[in-house]
């Protein structure tokens, strides 16, 4: 059955008996249903939207419906996380093609509100149309509780930080796109395209560093570490220097692409968190890292020295390297 | 130059340098450029999300991309005048063909921006993507100073009234996809397709009927008035009764239509504001219709009755008509 046959307010009808109960109920006046959903909301406020659509971001036949909305939820998630704050509600938009089986629409919303739920966040709207390719723009609201920390406060001298391992998800993306080489290890190509398909947004990451206000500039590392550290940089009217032999590099990331350090420096949608802080911080910083690992990859340096990557064979500018510019190739 | 030459970086950057300075500035802690926005957002906020997709709700060469842009922010406003809300913060999340003139797209935000701006919205944070067709999908945070008015709220018995005319867009549209006839006044078709491509959001009429407390339950008429009202009367429990005589219909819908009611009562994108009124507010609603006509055109009955309309040959219920559902049959 696809959702020309249900129709698109029979399925919401459907949808909205589906959906829990919200949380932070004491701030919804009015949740899904009417034209708008109504909100108290206290204190700060932050709010991302992002896109995922088929044929750009993802092929429906690289993951089940379910798999794609949990994602769909983590990429947001995780640009609030690099504010340090916790997601809150939710609007999803979808751009939907006639003939999508229901049971995949079904798996999509499944999907993102297992992991809206797991944030204790709240659908409380939405839109459904017609559209050629699958498309889902979500908005997310989060709470900022302490201090919001923005892109602009890192400083020279500042250590600079990645959580968890980089690179990851370009090689996984890589090697969906390409096809799995039967030369590759099986369970490296299992691991890395898991990390494209299920990224994990770094949300108490984001909140410990915010709380203990150990960050000085924080984001989230979507469309490549060089990118998105330059992103960083020119808010901050700072430079850097990455010391490439620091980088976090999975075991899988090492078996597929050995010394080569371009994935990790260019590759995006790793969804990791990039973040400076004084050298004072270096012990507190260790205590914040349980979980998730946190490393520490170079530093902040005068803006007139730029950005840069110490390489095996000397100090490289970063615009050496191809950054990643969704107008420019894409590998999906 | 199209976006792929310019890149997405670049755009954003130019894009961010033509931004006016932000309305209620006092609640921005935060605004374009960073991983969120981050709000202040005092009392009650409404939310709504809605798209246009090339193909779907419009086909490019109908328009120039500034009235595109203007319509984008209207039918997102239009959900927040139904809720007795004036729109206070925008986010806008682009899907666009690489091949996209940098001019269209310069225009399209020249268009929602001067919208945005003449009911004092800022644009604090969006997407741009790559996608096949032009995608666009906005988000609008409104805030709602007293009373908020629902779907909920209608009592048998209420007047039902519609601002504005009805019908109009559907019939503009009509004209649009089929071509326009030599036969038909250029006049009529002119102010019929106008109203199609720039339909006007009741921003003053939604405030007036919920800060003086006239409205019992409101909806805007985006899928057309039968849908739209058995939406309200479903949310309500209640039935209601529609007498097509009634109707507002403009000089150019008879010119177009005559005395066929059916684009009037099931005709979508009208962007009016259909709603509900005890008999005892029918001076008080005189008083707040003023540059836009309030027509009272029907009343809310027991649910037990249903939803009808009184046609010269007697009453007929509402699903003899057709409604509009965006996976059934869509002109565009």
């Amino acid at each position: 059955m696809t959702i020309r046959d249900v129709g698109e307010f029979a399925f919401l009808r459907r949808l909205r008996a589906r959906l829990p109960d919200a949380f932070h109920a004491g701030q919804v006046r009015l949740d899904v249903g009417d034209d708008c959903a109504a909100l108290a909301l206290p204190g700060t406020t932050v709010l991302t939207t992002d896109a995922m659509i088929a044929g750009v971001h993802f092929r429906p036949e690289w993951a089940p419906f379910d798999v794609l909305g949990c994602k769909a939820f983590a990429v947001n998630a995780s640009d609030v996380a690099a504010m340090g704050g916790a997601p809150t509600f939710a609007l999803l938009n979808l751009g939907v093609p006639p003939d999508t089986p229901v049971e995949a629409l079904d798996a999509f919303f499944d999907g993102f509100l297992a992991a809206a739920g797991d944030h204790r966040t709240s659908l409380v709207g939405g839109n459904l149309s017609m559209a050629s390719q699958f498309t889902i723009a979500v908005t997310l609201l989060g709470r900022v509780a302490s201090g919001l920390v923005t892109r602009t406060g890192a400083r020279p001298g500042d250590d600079l930080y990645v959580s968890g391992t980089v690179g990851d998800a370009a090689l996984g993306l890589r090697l969906l796109t390409n096809g799995r080489s039967d030369t590759v290890d099986p369970a490296a190509v299992h691991a890395l395209t898991e990390r494209f398909l299920q990224p994990t947004a770094r949300m108490s990451v984001g909140c410990a560093l915010a709380d203990r206000r150990l960050a000085t500039a924080m984001i989230d590392v979507s469309d490549g570490l060089l990118q998105d550290l330059g992103h960083l940089c020119e808010a901050s009217h700072v430079g850097a220097l990455v010391e490439a032999d620091r980088l976090p590099l999975s075991d899988a990331y090492r078996t597929v692409a050995g010394s080569d350090y371009t994935p990790a420096l260019t590759g995006g949608e790793d969804y990791e968190l990039l973040f400076s802080a004084p050298r004072a911080a270096r012990r507190a910083i260790r205590n914040v890292a349980g979980a998730c690992a946190l490393t520490r990859i170079g530093r902040v340096q005068p803006r007139d020295r730029g950005v840069g990557v110490v390489l095996p064979d000397g100090v490289h500018p970063a615009a050496e390297f191809s950054g990643f510019d969704h107008f420019a190739s894409r590998a999906a």
